[in-house]
């Protein structure tokens, strides 16, 4: 198979930047292009880039010059990934998507649009069938996608097995996030070394109902019911670099489900694209620690390249059900993983492919 | 007045260590033995320690000769604070006890005894009520008080008057503990640094039972009529020196508690030994932040030299009634200089005297 | 005596926050303006200012009016302090001195000018003798008074006793300097968390220069004719909240200089001002620890309110002569503190009085 | 090629696990035993140890039965690794070389032994023309190898290329080093979070002998004439998880070496091994980095798999000739990583070989 061309939007951003690693020796996708602002555009990207990822820059993008992200200006792209800000964001993809092209973004301005799905895939695979309901692309060729908040991804991960085993009612979580979800300068070391931050402007609204939209079911009109399920979220900044841990208290529908019970669920759990083999896709997309001391940041983040979220201490909880801990890589599978894997999807699906 | 004649158990420990630096300069106490293990023992404080507060070591303590933990080695003093680890502290603090002398301990052996007070004087100073029911000496002089679990101490104190006003029903708290919590060598610096730990040994259990006590009230034989609420609780370790931060989501047997009614009641608050004027008791026990992001350990846990408790954030959960974010002083408030606080409010009672 | 009413230029940043806390309570002086940018001018100083100190924002200062930083609007002063960032101060500094009003600056502007003192009260203190040829003022009132870059004063403070002594004639000296010398919102912490970065733009210059105007003389012209020292620098931002931590190795002209005569020199040394009894001088201005682990910024930075520097493991070096550990408090002992002790210096000299 | 079978004493340890995981998939060696202390001889690794590898512990290890310590209980090796304390290693690895079981450990005990060779293949691959010279085994088999201490791997590295062309006569470092090389518990939390300890115990000796050693030639007794350089070292502890950073001063026997003359020679160095191609051996061991910022432990420390040392800002030192920083991962190249790459050349060189 002949790689896919691909370009980043917010190439030299912090979550560009993750995408620009993702694809250095992505076995289907090719990097042909890259976006930036018109600050940056003519620059050559090691030029124009403040690199923070902690492996060197790959050589194929340091001579790449920066391009305006406009369609016209990366017209060669088989399709789009957008780290964008969502102050930018919201009219530049659409652009694109109305060109044609399929944007595949981690950016939070479609995330409720009625007919943009809102996609894990390994959660709600199926809400691909949004797609031709778009208003983007009159042809059906161009469409925006999306993934949700960092926070989001370990939560329903970590709650999809026992949601469709006893049906969650509530959700209570306290999330303890790293730095690296406020991109770069982002959090001012005086802020956070030693100390821990109690709020994060705007994270918990989205953590609080961007689950609903990814356990809910899609209907004939492309638009998706929400799940109905209570969550309440509280959002908290700790001095780690990348890793977010939530304290997860959950309610059933479904009476006298022990820990054990919700154990034996994730353990047995089959991710519904388990079959697919996409690339990027962990082996292992859940996995349940007995250490209680387990998952932390430091260790496991990085277990299955960042891709895998992981639990532990499942226990009864004496006001809800059960309570347990998750942990995801926010950069990763929080973030441009997500994505990557998003489009991996997709092009599995038949959504994106080579422009003729 | 005479100043009372105050012995350290445990005095090399971190947790002596912060009785020492309280006691220098204490307007009602002068500190006049210091106890230690065996090891310990003869040599001079300043020889046997390895100080790790951040003032230096106080000069009048320097040239104390560190006694062995018994009665007859420490017969001068009036009463004993104990730092002791709690693997030591049950036989020790009895056999002082006995010998007539008073223990106020931050050890958590007695806390559970039917007759030894869980004291937070601005909570149940009623509590010490249950003194005179203590069957440690038969004189009536000795016995032993104690203060609660580090954790415990925000978590109650702000609870209280929502308790008094609405009265909680269910209580879910996510706790961020501080590395000074577990003493010193205590957590390796592997084992935290740009991490978060999702357990902490024994801590989940008290957290879950001793607010009951603390809450409860003390019958006519002594014994305390534990409060009815559930609790759960999850306890975390974050990489921060001093400060436990809470967050709590809490529920009522008052319908429709709304989040202005709950800080209008802790703003309007008033401590019930606020009139007292106890030397170590801060002006502001409780003190509501309207900034979301207070309070923060790094920023407001010296707050009144670090015996105030902090709150913010409150507002509606959509799954129990109200969440917030607490914080206390885990080693002062939390620890050493709750014990000096409890004995001031015994002092003030006649409990702690002179010895003739 | 009736207090000096002073101004603080640049109030609402990082360094004017630290005046701000150090004249709560100052007993010869009394804040009467602040000042800062356009932006904040006619805000109260509550809404214009992100505070970022560990104690509270004083209530004195909460509601008062923030100035533009001009001689006409801050009328009523008798002196300011300035923390204003090099990049506006040259101007604004200049106005304030030439309409007769004193400037104890903690800007680099006027650092090397050449009758402007750069100035350690205990290094010193005889160059405020420069004032009297200033250009700034033709009456005579007006002046500017710099204190050094945050690391030469504890390079300095602890080699004058060696200097007097021995005579340096070579100094190396590798810096560990803390987050806060960058101010606000200054290093992101994505860039120090975990990690040391081997340099800051524009330090090192300073610190191969300053001290040898400091440990210069003055000639008859007011003019300071520099110390004949090699000085290299290399400067390291480490993962440190308030504390510069040095490094150094050192040669004199004298032979034979042990650590030994080194440790008696430093321990039976008189600071020059001692005598004066100035509010904000530390009693010991410069302390040796016999501990080879000591001082470390978390457990000595705060000796004597942040105003002491120590020093601790000289010891032989094979190469130079002598080497050892040097500590000081990087915005208290080297900007706002230091140049609060600066002023009070000029009152007692008769520069800095009420205005008729 | 049948891999040789290999065994690690201290397994359990940290530098022992660091061997576990860079002996997963080698492709020359096969793990084949595990030995520890008799306190964990019989229990399944994974039982044994507390693993703090940031990756997991690999399936292989998991269920080895952890063995004494001694040539008996490991008889089936062709050689083995030490990771063992220096407090027990001596006696231990001598006993294995006595019984013709090559010994290639991190440990200090042998390194100023006179037939011992302190190696760094890259620095004194010659060196090895030392081991028939030893006594450990009187059938020429067994022996000793040791890798220098950690901080020594970065610097003799970076100063190699400089020695051969310009003579290397002082050098003066400041070494900032992670607490991972104190091992597990190792640094207590309370000591470096947020704080830098001036004082590493015994590390400067190490620092000022051993590049002596691996700078010296081997003389046809088999013992080396040690380099003539005068190096001074100044030893702290940083809050960084790994990674040890050298701000580093040196003077050359040449005259007049510039900045430029010292990077040339850096970017022109060929490594003596590197046509030998050993499976750990970096293709580039030591790199010049041209922003001054450069190295940082957090983002290069795991260039080329932890293997390569780096350096940065060369530049005029106003005292001796020049200065620069140099970074190495102090558990990978300096010390289980640089281990497993003197076994590769002792292998390449038929020192170590299948047992018949």
């Amino acid at each position: 198979m002949e790689k896919l061309k691909v370009g980043v939007l917010g190439a030299t951003g912090a979550v560009g930047q993750k995408f620009i690693r993702l694809l250095d020796n992505h076995p289907w996708f090719t990097l042909v292009a890259v976006g930036a602002s018109e600050r940056s555009a003519g620059k050559s990207y090691a030029e124009a880039t403040h690199w923070i990822e902690t492996s060197e820059m790959p050589d194929f993008v340091k001579e790449m010059t920066v391009k305006n992200c406009t369609p016209e200006a990366m017209a060669d792209v088989d399709f789009v990934f957008s780290g964008m800000d969502a102050a930018v964001a919201g009219e530049i993809e659409k652009d694109f998507a109305s060109n044609g092209i399929p944007v595949v973004t981690n950016a939070r301005v479609y995330r409720r649009d009625n007919h943009v799905p809102l996609l894990v895939p390994e959660v709600n695979p199926d809400h691909i069938g949004q797609i031709p309901f778009q208003r983007f692309d009159s042809n059906g060729r161009g469409f925006i996608i999306t993934n949700p908040n960092c926070v989001c991804v370990p939560l329903v991960l970590s709650l999809k097995p026992l949601h469709d085993a006893f049906g969650v009612d509530k959700v209570l979580v306290t999330s303890m996030q790293a730095v690296s979800g406020a991109g770069y300068p982002g959090v001012p070391s005086l802020d956070i070394m030693g100390n821990v931050v109690p709020n994060i402007g705007g994270e918990e609204e989205k953590i609080m109902w961007e689950p609903l939209k990814l356990l809910g079911s899609v209907g004939d009109n492309g638009i998706v019911s929400n799940a109905s399920i209570a969550i309440q979220a509280s959002a908290y900044r700790v001095p780690v670099v990348e890793g977010h841990l939530l304290s997860v208290t959950v309610g059933f529908k479904t009476k006298n489900v022990s820990a054990a019970d919700a154990i034996s669920v994730i353990q047995n759990w089959v991710s519904p694209i388990a079959e697919l083999n996409l690339p990027s896709a962990p082996k292992q997309p859940l996995k349940y620690f007995e250490d209680p001391a387990h998952p932390q940041p430091r260790l496991h983040v990085w277990n299955e390249r960042g891709m895998q979220v992981s639990v532990g201490k499942m226990r009864a909880s004496g006001v809800l059900d059960l309570a347990f801990t998750a942990l995801g890589h926010n950069t990763v599978r929080g973030a441009a993983g997500g994505a990557v894997l998003n489009a991996e999807l997709l092009v599995n699906k038949g959504y994106i492919k080579a422009r003729a």
